[in-house]
Parts: C-alpha cells; structure tokens; sequence
C-alpha cells in the first residue's frame, strides 16, 4: 500500500507510541521515527523503524526524501516532566516542526495529524472547552503550540494540504513517565511507598493513551481540517482517577491526599467539548476507565518489584 | 564598542536598509547581512556587511558565531510584490527566523526587534489599531508574523531577551519595489507614462520608510517589550498621497484615479495608534510629507530616464 504510507514521528514517546498499532490496523505502511532504536515492546506491529533526530536539519531531510509519507503524524516533541512547560525548547520543537512539515509536503505528502495541547486554551473561565475556545497559553510550551498551530494552518492553505490538528487534555496508560500522576501513584504503590498527592479535588478530562493513539489514528484517516479536541468529555474529580489507580494496585491506603499543595490558580474543572471528534471523526471507542486502570496497573507491574505486604 | 553590536538581516531590503544609518548614528557597530553583496548606496555609513542566506541553518549559525552580537533587529523576510501575501515562504521564515534568534540568544544576544506588520490585526472591525486590538490575520503573511511574534514571545519569556516587535504599517520612500504604490505613481509619472490606481479614497496610515527605519533604531536602544505599532497615526485618503506624488513627479494629469477597481472588501480606514511609539519609546521625529514624498522622487528621479514634455 504505497498509497498510504505514513510517518510518526516521537515514536518511542508516550502518545506517538501508542498510534502505532491502530494505525497498522487501518492499513497503513507504519514508518516510525524516534532518536532511539526500537523499542522491545512493540513487537507485534508491522513496521518500519527509523532512528533520526528531528531537530537536526539534515536528519529531517533524509528522512522524508527516504521514505516519501504521504501521511505525517507528528507526536514528537520535549516533554521532560517538571520542566518542559518553561523550556526554551519547546521553540526549537515549533521550527523543526515547520520545517518538517514543509519538507512533507513538497515531497508530496497530503495528510498531516499534529499533536496540540489544551494548554493552548485560556483556563479559568469557562470549564468546558471547545475548539472555538479562546487561546490565552500560560506557558511557554502552551505558547509555543499555538504559535505551531497558526503556522501549520497557514502552510496548509499556502500549500493545499489537509492538516488536522489534535488538542489532548490529560493522560494516563502504560509507558507513561513514573513522575507524572498516574506513573507516580501506581509505581508507588506497586512498591508499597506512601505517595503525596493534592486534595484531588480538580476535575479533569483525563483519557487512556492508548485510547488517544487510536483516536488520533482515526483522526489521520479523516478528512476532518482544524483543531480537535481529543479526550473523554468527562472530568470526574481527580481523586477518583487516582483511588481506583491505588485500589487495583492493591493498596489505597498509601495515597496521603492533602499532603502536597494544588498548585496556585488552579482551574476547578478542564473538561473537552468532544462533538468534532465524536460526529465529524466519528471516534468514540473509549476503553471503560476500571479496565483501561487495569491495563496501566498490570503495565507498571510488569515493570516493578511488585511490593510485599 | 563591543558593547553594542547589532546584526541587521535584510539589510539591503526595504526597510532593513534604512535602519542601518541610524543604527550607526546612535553609535552601534553595526553588522548587516543579506543574500547580495553591499549595495553601492551605502558610501557614506560605516559598517560591516556579511553575505549569508538566513534560510540556510549552516550560513545561519556561521553568522552568529562569526559576529556574536549583543542586538538583533530582523527585517529579513520574502517580500515579492503579488506573490509573498499567499506565499508558503512565509513559513519557512517563521522557521528560519525561531531559529536565527535561538541561536542569537545562546550566543549570548541580549536585545531584539522584530518586524511585523499591520496584516496580524483584524481589519475592518476598529479603524484605530491599537497593540492590543484582536488579531485575525487575511493572509498566510499575516499568519506567519503572528506565529512568529507568539513564538518569539515565548522564548523571550523562557530565556530572558528583550524582544519587541515592530508592527509596521503602509511604507513608502527610496529603494522601494516599482511594483508597490507609490513606486508604481514615482517611477510612471517620471517616465511620463499614464498609470492606473484605485479612485484612492480609503484612508491608510502610510509612513515615509527613513523614519520608520530611524524608529526601528529607536525602538532597539531603548527597554520597550512586545509589539510596537511603527507608524504616523494617521490615515489621510491615499488619493492624497498619491496626488503629491504624481505633483512633485511632474505631472498630476497622469494618474488615472478609479481605472483599477478597489481590492474586495477593503477597509475603509486603517490607522495605527501610536501612543507607545511616542511615549514609551518617545520617537517621533517624522520627517514632513512633503519633503518626504520630494525625497522619494528625487530617489526614483536619480534612477529613471527623466520624462521630457
């Protein structure tokens, strides 16, 4: 099927991996592209693994004069936990994404999916945010890609490509990062250490990943233009997301709710309006949240020394 | 002074060229660099031209490290007169230009301005455009300089440069493209041929490019951050503009008002607010129109074969 041969970029990260098998399964030619060699869990999907860095000119070029895409599904970027958000880095990241997409298409690419954030939205004043939203980034990296959406979208009509742009809200799931919420509490758990969180009393639209690997995959195969809200169009407190992590990891009473602080300005409710991602894209095929927590629990555990009571 | 080193792009473009003079008078060493070679009319300031395509990561990263300077002004960017509106050039530079100040600041740069332009705001809603009036770019161009101006705000903020961004309005004066207005009126009339505009009755803010040079020096050396409207405020009919042309040129008679229809949907007004150019930056040493528009067409007179009656 050279008629559709796509590229994914950050595919050994925490979203770009998890598109990779919904995408095999829709048909395409998967190549993928990562700074590291091929990761060991991945191997039931049929694809093609290329090691290049992005923010280097010459890898960016030889990589798509190599495998000429005809679709891009662009994930990569620098997401170090605690510190990403402020980083100078995330303007490195919105010009090798130009560039890339630029070279994209003038080797004759049609289809791109791009990874945005609902940190792109103005928070605070409306709990339900919809793609119309307005903007109004707090941080650098939510900064950074609202100044990558623009340029997209104007290259797009520049150029006639079809170009899809996907605002995910928050994540959890298996290969996520031990020091973001649900890596920590899980871990935690599993190796029977206390764990301070917030009081959790925050609601937010918190989504399986491998839940958001296949709705963006659905996305790519769209013909859906513009920013997607990509999440549940739930936000259950979050304390219940992370009571349910602790249950299945057999031990709810380690979590010290209250023990950290919520952080300053922090939003009562971030919840999507999903209506272009369920009507236009046509994607609902949410994993039930006690089996998408069972996966990630079963995932931490594979990887932990499993706590003895 | 190697305190003050200012590296110009675009040096020997519209508006790049003009600000070199001032750069010097107020006592910068000034560095310029373009794609061409010094242009011969430039005898008479002191400077150091560098030859480099900006748009070439390598020739980019020689430059700053070649020059290492402490202030950037960028005026590069593709300018084709009917071509650069739609043009997905204006992507690249988006690129190129993250990239170009990234580097500046790891080298050490400390100061920074940007040339924007009127084409970020939403036109046709408020006559007077104020810093802060909403933006809604028409065309990629627009896109691409709002894209830019959010990245470039994003990496000030990450990295600690000062940053301002020169928001230019209409611009006409020496060395300016024949295909533009008042190059079009200047060099026909000279040529004592007939030329076609607009009946000429929208109101636009149109400024003599030596000042805007002399503003965007201004700008540079003094501490202002984000976006500075560079430009008079205000908007007489363009036919004004267009009649004192054509008068100083010789001959009036040869301007055919109305000949060419009005671009669709054209506002009738579009002024900048200039409060933060005058009192925050404090420049405002416009040169008076009538002996702005005679050194235009002294300029174009230097260049056309005179007209004979």
């Amino acid at each position: 099927m050279p008629d559709r041969r796509v590229l994914v970029t950050g595919a050994s990260g925490f979203v770009g991996w998890h598109t990779l098998a919904p995408l095999a399964e829709l048909g395409y030619d998967v190549h993928a592209v990562a700074r590291h060699p091929r990761p060991d869990d991945l191997t039931d999907v049929t694809l093609t693994w290329h090691v290049a860095d992005l923010l280097d000119p010459a890898g960016r070029a030889a990589l798509i004069a190599a495998i000429e895409p005809t679709h891009l599904l662009h994930a990569a970027w620098s997401l170090e936990p605690g510190q990403y958000a402020e980083s100078p880095a995330n303007l490195d990241w919105v010009a090798a994404s130009i560039e890339l997409v630029r070279a994209f298409r003038l080797a004759g690419g049609r289809r791109l999916v791009s990874v945005g954030t609902c940190f792109e939205y103005e928070h605070g004043r409306s709990p339900i945010l919809h793609e119309t939203s307005p903007l109004r980034p707090a941080t650098v990296y939510g900064s950074a890609k609202q100044s990558l959406l623009i340029a997209l979208e104007a290259l797009a009509r520049a150029t006639g490509l079809s170009a899809a742009w996907a605002r995910l809200f928050y994540l959890y799931g298996p290969r996520e990062d031990r020091r973001r919420l649900v890596g920590d509490i899980a871990s935690s758990v599993l190796e029977g250490r206390e764990v301070a969180t917030s009081a959790g009393l925050a609601r937010r639209d918190y989504m399986f990943v491998a839940d958001a690997g296949a709705a963006l995959a659905a996305l790519l195969e769209s013909d859906v233009v513009g920013p997607v809200n990509v999440a549940t169009g739930t936000a259950p407190p979050v304390r219940e997301l992370v009571e349910l992590v602790a249950s299945i990891a057999g031990n709810p009473g380690l979590v010290r709710y209250g023990a950290r602080p919520s952080p300053a300005n922090d939003p009562p409710e971030i919840r999507a309006d999903i209506s272009r991602l369920a009507s236009e894209v046509g994607w609902s095929a949410f994993t039930p949240r006690e089996l998408a927590v069972s996966r990630t629990v079963a995932w931490w555990r594979s990887r932990s020394p499993v706590a003895l009571p």
